[in-house]
């Protein structure tokens, strides 16, 4: 599976895992915190959270000797997922919420603002959308393309 | 459920779909296309095409009528969910390729230059990451939580 996509989609593309990311960037590090605040079910929380440590998107530390408790953390990898919160953010906010003001405003501390995020290009710094992009296919994407579609 | 992440999430947070998605977005508009160059299963594509359908993300349109034959067509609701499948695009490139070059590259039609999209502030025009944002929850949703917390 060459797709990128594909395979972020397998590793972050479930309601529960993007609770918990949603969690972490509001802050919360504690496994009974989290648990509480997505409903998640100890066992698929705790599975989430061993997947996600696997996957190296946050790291589990001991904060309390006795008794033994744990907090988790995103490491840059986990941090990393902040746009793509953001934009399933922005699309729910516009599309699931017919006018109501979204659950969750950004400020930027940058320049104090309240912000909408939007995809800005990284070569003219000017908006970028679906309309105003073209998608090139590498040589080795193309190559599996074609065989599927038995050209 | 307060929550549009999660509702997003519930939408579109699912491989196949996140596939469909990127091969419209690629621009195939037909059935036995997606279904090769995506890999699922008729039964699948056919039941992820249906609540895509449902959702208003897309539309099915015949094309011929004899014989009868349909494609699918992204509406804005689903247009506007390039900028999630670029954020995966982005993170996947960036965290599980491990040094090879990315399968899609992107060019910005308006300035014609290759592209990696970044968040940009509404406000300043800035990037914005997660440690230069801060969130504030509505009123509705901070109730949810402190219920949730036993606050």
């Amino acid at each position: 599976m060459t797709c990128s996509i594909a395979r972020a989609v397998e590793m972050v593309g479930d309601r529960w895992t993007e609770m918990i990311l949603r969690e972490m960037f509001l802050g919360s590090r504690r496994f009974d915190e989290l648990q509480r605040l997505t409903g998640a079910s100890p066992h698929i929380l705790s599975q989430r959270l061993k997947r996600l440590e696997a996957e190296d998107i946050l790291t589990r530390n001991l904060y309390s000797e006795r008794p033994p408790r744990h907090d988790y953390r995103l490491t840059e990898k986990g941090r990393d997922l902040w746009p793509v919160v953001v934009a399933l953010k922005t699309w729910g906010d516009r599309w699931l919420d017919e006018g109501k003001s979204p659950p969750i405003t950004l400020t930027h501390t940058t320049c104090g603002k309240t912000t909408e995020p939007y995809l800005a290009c990284s070569a003219c710094h000017e908006p970028i959308q679906a309309v105003t992009s073209k998608a090139t296919i590498s040589p080795d994407m193309a190559k599996e393309r074609a065989a599927a579609l038995g050209r």
